[in-house]
């Protein structure tokens, strides 16, 4: 049986337990909210979405003993629809610091041996404070990191090139937040770096584009959703099928000392390797720029 | 390719929409919302969502000239998250009914010849009205129904006695509200009529606990969503690959002149068949006074 | 992980492994037969085929070591193509009996502590003798039994009367060779039994074109493939995501004192719950000439 | 709907039809071979296979007139399972060339409109020959080229470096047999050129082992079907959908006056865009070999 607990329904959540039944990722599935009403409310509207499907996902309502067998945690508590998009995130770490000294304890004397993504934002730091806290290896704790954001940049170049986003490889790096930014000397439209076709004016608006991705979702309907909960669900889907796919996910970089995203190889066991890539001198500027941030950020906790 | 339209991005369409998109259902969609901000936000987040799929769906802004070829229109306009759940639709109606008369003539005027889905609630009286307004052939203006109500009630009775949804047949029949009733008759659990095994207090209890079902997710996140998006997803589904699947669809019954759910088989042409219903003497009764009320609703338009 | 091992890789072996790896079911296939070479290449084909998929199925050289903790055991061995569809099982029985003393021994000894699925014909004697000489639990061994008859059935049924098979319940049971039978007192379209609309003779006829299907696939193609491995891969999936499928199976019937196929629950520790059917007095009397020669074959080994 | 027409009935046709079924890639199939039994039995197979499927294929006997409205052609016609894998595909010409003879005149007669995708092997030369006696435009007739080549070439790589086949790029170019050759200069590991890393013996060595695998599958069972079946599948799925799919398939260049196979951008017009490639010296002067080769095999017919 293939387990996920999700901890924190809020859009996010719920998007990402969807898209887990709907796309027949899991067969269990245990959801944790501090909201009971909530917790009932989404069991029951996803028990009665799955009606008609042969594959039945058995719901679990929330129990920490629940957590000794399962395989993944998704870590999405904390009021996130209120932040998400925000510039700054220090004031959604003040909140969310609080749900991680909260829940690390829980999950680790739950006997808990899977993996845990974690979504909740300040994407980064969050997910180090969790590793700190839990004391889980650190190739067993892992962010979502700027997967979303690469996402975004592929549908910004997608869209404007008019290509198919199979045709593109590349990375968005660093904190899940204003820092971070596209390596563009990572990207390549079926295998030609884009530094080779375009001018670092167009580099710099179709990155401006993608920023404002988050920021036109979250100004019309108030969260984002659907990009962020497929992200998690195929990083799950990886861990649980075992593939070893390569994603930008927030892991701990040894030699930054600190938690941040870029592009990585995971599987079963969480992190299995982390990729080095050749950044431009620019774009070391950049990195540095970002790791400054993450640990400015969590030496605020 | 397989081209859908949604009329109103409230969180059903939303979420109708995303879903159509992750099980590969459609190439084109088209999205409408009278608020522009949402369209551009939904179409920003469903757009990130879908970076890593194969199968990309052209995602398009309204546009009333994309209507003319357009297979399936869901119409899931209004502020349905405001009176899902309410046991009086009346209210509703009040606001619904002038979005049918808003959207009848443009849908009209674009030449669509595809089939209209209506989810928008009080749902057979609006499918109907919205069937008047555009003189389409009836066979092609169909409702979601009580395809909600009846997973519901497959939901009340899998989870009490145990059992696979697929070990049950059967259908809640009639208006999508107060006055729906679930057919015992038509009830079977592995081809055994539940009647032969249920006492009378056992399925009135189970009838509560459906009914109750929609309340709880209503209560607890302020509408319901995967439960009908997946319903409608599926008939959608049915009607583009011209599957005869057979669903309790809101479709006109010319012996009570008006639009109500019962099982009925629907394809690409719409609706095929009205399946016959052996109804007990009680039932019938329930039947008649769900007609008076849908005829009683459709008045007060 | 979800773990399969296949045991015989003629056509229906090869085609479920196929069909396992590309609908998702397995996480790993461990794959058996006495030709190293057709091993090697069935390994090679399904790995190129396989190279653009993102689940990547751990594809395994044959070790019995692997059965310790594989989670199904589908046997499908013999030269089961040389038979498929003839009208004597007895001949092919010679040759299969010989198989299963060869392997039951090494899958018990293997450590197996899952469900074993037979195949190979005569499939109720080839399932029981197979139980006998492990010493599994009855509900641990199962046949895949008049599962394809009944989808032959279907379709028979589905093309004279142009409806959707989905519309058609109901059930052929029986020895998975000559002596099967429709139960059209269990056969009901859209919930209306078809004993209700179909008179004796068209019924009669409709179980023979069914019955012919079989020969038409055996005489064009000399074996048949899809329609095994398709009904063999969905009782895989429904084992191995712990659903309840109702699916008529071969199993032991202590009544009968013998494995034979009628309609069962099954999930992830084998036999659930075999149904019990309401047959007319002419089926009973069918029945107890399948169960004549099952029992008859049975004393053959 | 979407309409998919198979010519050729053989392994590679059968499994491409089942796989267009079992993936949910088309509405309609139309089967034609020259021998009746083998079509009644495929159709028969076929059809009992789908019979638990919620989505039906429309599956079409025969006639001519159905390739009018049909979006692909897929040509797999002739006794290809005689000489896939053999060294040498001039004898197999001589049969292949007969029955593009035979059928384009019946192709180009019924008002086809759609794209044609050719099988049948020497793939190249068969394929333009297809394009010069139906006269289609030649962007609308493609041939299956060295995609399944390419899958082999990821498969060993995959399985030499333990990686997965999704962080592989790169191709095999030229003619779909002996001349073909993998352009080491296109592939890279999570983006970083292969021959970074590894030295020109262990990449010659990588080829060899690719070059290998259809021999292997082909010795051990005779034909090849699964890797073949995935790779028109998966074509064909691209251009019902409109994806820009970029696949190595064999198609028309201009500067070497032949379909060759290389990588392309494919859509529901078929050929959008010839990528050009960075060959090496070495490189070039395999792809002038191999060019010959075709113009050589062409200027047999």
């Amino acid at each position: 049986m293939k387990k996920v607990a999700i901890i924190g329904l809020g859009h996010v959540g719920s998007t990402t337990a969807y898209t887990l039944i709907s796309k027949n990722i899991v067969d269990e599935l245990v959801l944790f909210d501090p909201k009971e009403n909530i917790i009932e409310a989404e069991l029951n509207d996803l028990m009665d979405g799955q009606m008609e499907q042969n594959h039945q996902v058995r719901l679990i309502a929330p129990d920490l003993a629940e957590l000794a067998d399962t395989d993944v945690i998704i870590f999405s508590a904390g009021d996130i629809t209120i932040f998400e998009g925000n510039s700054d995130r220090f004031a959604e770490l003040n909140l969310t610091k609080t749900l991680v000294e909260e829940w690390a304890p829980k999950i680790k004397k739950s006997g808990f041996k899977g993996i845990l993504l974690n979504i909740t934002n300040p994407c980064d730091v969050i997910t180090q404070y969790l590793q700190e806290l839990t004391g889980f290896p650190r190739e067993r704790v892992l962010g979502t990191g700027t997967s979303l954001d690469t996402g975004r940049m592929k549908h910004a170049v997608s869209k404007d090139l008019n290509i198919h986003p199979a045709s593109i490889d590349g990375y968005v790096i660093g904190e899940h937040g204003e820092t971070q930014f596209v390596a563009w000397s990572s990207v390549k439209i079926d295998g030609v770096p884009i530094t080779d076709t375009l001018a670092a004016e167009k580099l710099a608006s179709l990155e401006q584009t993608a920023r404002n991705g988050g920021w036109i979702t979250f100004r019309g309907k108030g969260y984002t959703s659907y990009g962020i909960a497929v992200q998690a669900a195929r990083i799950v889907a990886a861990i649980l099928a075992d593939d070893s796919l390569v994603v930008p996910v927030s892991h701990y970089h040894p030699a930054d000392n600190c938690y941040v995203g870029s592009p990585a190889k995971i599987s079963s066991q969480g992190l299995i390797e982390s990729l080095p890539l050749s950044l431009s001198d620019t774009e070391q500027g950049k990195w540095q720029q970002t790791i400054q941030k993450i640990h400015l950020m969590h030496k605020a906790i």
